[in-house]
């Protein structure tokens, strides 16, 4: 993705569906595009002669036709999101309005903005680096307290200064490296080792933490992966629609959000869990009677979590049996497994003791009996999800990194400072030492864009929406 | 819907699924609200110091929890939508933080908008009359160059301006009518009998003139319904797919328009056209052979135009016996047949040609050759169709009405009026003709919210949008 700062982009920043929508425009030439389609309420005043942070009043004409009553934002360069003139116009959210508004913009010069190109001008206009530029898609796809927590810290800057940090000091390092370098041959030694040593230590323990975060930012940004198991007709289905219910019903009062039809993922104490291929629980074609097939394999592989679902009427024996298989399938993963027994509701409660006393039961797992259709045990199904959640790791305020970008650079980082470290024991030619370093440095470098190219920019904003 | 102005309401103005989301705030402690929670970039700068159509960025809080770097549009009544003090924060466009933003509003003393209250507001406080926000709800809805032009007059206030005009004529009318009542003993004779029914004639032609263009106006609001009936597998999905396919194309740049799975209606040169029970057509199971069939009958019934398909695999006789069967469930109903042969790529063109000449048509009828499959054809068909739309009608920049609470209030009107015109020719007294120009009057102020009820306004309201 080039750049092109002497183009005036305009997007929809809104989706459909609203009351209203806002357009944005931003470049040299907004202000000037804007004055050819938008005629304010009080002819005296013209957008063009606005101070930035304010508001007009007025219509949108597409010659005598007029298209709609709207409000524009001014704002200045450099005081804009990007860094550009900018100007937002909010408008009644018709499919026409909004169709209309940006052909005319385009009509009188703009162009249609690429997805993330008002963040990634943002960035070329130094408003922020690249990791806050990043951290800007992950705060529009947060859903929970803890993955809005992360990426709004990101992008107001607590893992760039940590990134920054790093990298001054290895900086620092490699300048006093060099300038050994170029007082080579009179052997002088001007940094002494261990002091260097020590830096490099320091600073590797440092990259390494913040790359050890990554298991758990991206749990918290892409949610639990759970599998839930069990034979045709034992009520996975049930028991997913019962979980979701409650969970609806809170975010169902903001428009749009009803619309996902195959819902998957699920908030609960603000921990979002991912239900592993719930399509297929829909068809309840999942048998794990027939253990060892593919696709329950597949499942336990990509989960965290394993919910095996049995039923009240099933043998002890039976029950024990599934459980040895998942087990098996487990190994030493450190997945948890919580097996649930069913249909409480369809026999006596005697029945229920019987059961547990006779099903095997190893430490760190939970064995649960539970009503799906009636909706009994599932508090307690909740607490156990939670509990084995991440929260307590997440209660001091450390940097955690959610981006896998993020986290290939780090470990890039640790390798080359690696490098360094037996370098320095080793007692190797400096010039050799620097070269580790200068990589360490790049990696870095990368993380927060002050290292860049077109390709990770690309792939960066590609994955932005339009408007962003 | 009673009215709360003493409370400062809350919404969510904006869909998910963009950028960026705003949330609307208007009441008398709009500012005060937001400064709870809004802590300005500079914090020597307070939103209740701000003047209206101003813009400030910050931050919003919850305690010592940051939610969002925010704009916020401060608007100072009565200069703003409402007429009240309002505020519109602009955030990231994510669930978590619209959720954060709205619970924090609440806490801090704002409710929950119902739907359509920000435009109620707007009613109460005389910034727009009742007609005029009928017509937000409209514009919003608009998806046609026409239904949006429609709307947008009647925004702008030029029904109401007829509304009006005929009004005060009554009203004078009314004046003169009374003051001989109150002369009654003396045998006065004010008024001009003659001229009073001229007019009072002129008036009634006027509202009739509103009342007719009602059949046009909800055509154009409502689209025009469309049957497309034929055998199974004829092709009647293949062609609304194949209509559908370029029409869809457009509008998929503005986020949240490519949502909809099963699309039934189409804009064809900004006429919009309803398909009925397409749903049907996608099971094919429309089977026109048993001809009086219910539903075949009850679609066509709907429509105002019918498409019907037949293959150049059939013979003409065949297709003669379709056509003869709709023409006679259409009857003289003024509904337009359009026949069309589909397939014609699995067969020579000769073939064509021979059966073109055996099937019969009458005039205003249209006889199609077309390929659904390979899209041949399609454009003739658009340009029928359109052919007989009501574009032409369209042209002349009268108003037209579209509301059927409109029409049914112009129908009182004229009822009225026809029985003052009676009256005065049948020269009964004044007193009983001056009780039908009141009603006149009345139902004339209903449309514009003169005269009003809680009824009335509840039924409006509740068909809009939150945040509007």
């Amino acid at each position: 993705m080039t750049e092109r700062p002497e183009e005036t982009i305009c997007a929809p920043a809104t989706a459909i569906g609203g009351a209203i929508a806002v357009i944005r425009v931003s470049g040299p030439e907004s202000l000037k595009i804007c004055e050819k389609i938008f005629y304010p309420a009080d002819p005296n005043n013209r957008p063009i002669d606005q101070k930035g942070y304010t508001i007009m009043f007025g219509e949108i004409r597409s010659g005598e036709e007029a298209i709609d009553e709207v409000l524009i934002s001014i704002y200045r360069a450099p005081h804009s999101y990007t860094g550009e003139n900018s100007v937002e116009i909010s408008c009644h959210a018709s499919r026409y309005i909004i169709k209309k508004i940006l052909e005319l913009l385009i009509l009188n010069g703009a162009v249609s903005a690429k997805p993330g190109e008002f963040t990634q001008r943002a960035f070329f206009n130094g408003k922020m680096d690249l990791s806050q530029a990043e951290a800007v898609a992950d705060i529009i796809a947060s859903k929970t307290r803890s993955s809005h927590k992360i990426a709004l810290d990101q992008m107001r800057g607590s893992f760039s200064a940590e990134i920054t940090t790093l990298r001054s000091e290895l900086l620092n390092f490699a300048s006093l490296i060099e300038l050994e370098l170029d007082f080579g041959e009179e052997d002088v030694e001007f940094a002494d080792r261990k002091k260097l040593k020590a830096i490099i230590i320091k600073v590797r323990e440092l990259s390494d933490k913040l790359a050890g975060s990554f298991m758990l930012g991206n749990v918290i940004k892409n949610g639990i992966p759970v599998a839930i198991v069990g034979k045709p007709n034992s009520g996975k289905s049930t028991l997913l629609n019962a979980l979701l219910m409650e969970e609806r019903a809170i975010v169902s009062e903001i428009p749009g959000t009803t619309r996902d039809s195959i819902e998957d993922t699920m908030v609960i104490d603000d921990m979002e869990y991912r239900f592993i291929d719930t399509a297929g629980l829909r068809e309840t074609s999942d048998v794990i009677e027939s253990i060892g097939i593919k696709k329950t394999h597949e499942k336990i592989r990509q989960a965290s979590v394993i919910l095996l679902i049995d039923e009240v009427s099933d043998t002890a024996e039976s029950i024990n049996g599934r459980i040895e298989s998942i087990r098996k399938m487990i190994m030493e993963s450190g997945k948890r497994l919580i097996i649930l027994i069913n249909k409480t509701d369809t026999s006596p409660l005697e029945n229920h003791a019987e059961l547990e006393r006779k099903i095997i039961i190893k430490k760190d797992e939970t064995l649960l009996f539970i009503s799906a259709k009636e909706r009994t045990g599932l508090e307690e199904l909740r607490l156990r999800l939670t509990d084995i959640s991440l929260k307590e790791k997440l209660s001091s305020d450390d940097v955690i990194i959610t981006n896998i970008r993020h986290y290939e650079a780090l470990i890039h980082v640790s390798e080359s400072l690696g490098r360094v470290i037996s370098g320095l024991e080793d007692h190797i030619p400096e010039d050799l030492i620097a070269i580790d370093i200068r990589h360490a440095i790049y990696y870095l470098g990368e993380i927060t864009g002050e290292i860049t190219s077109d390709e990770i920019l690309g792939n960066i904003f590609r994955n932005f929406c339009i408007g962003k």
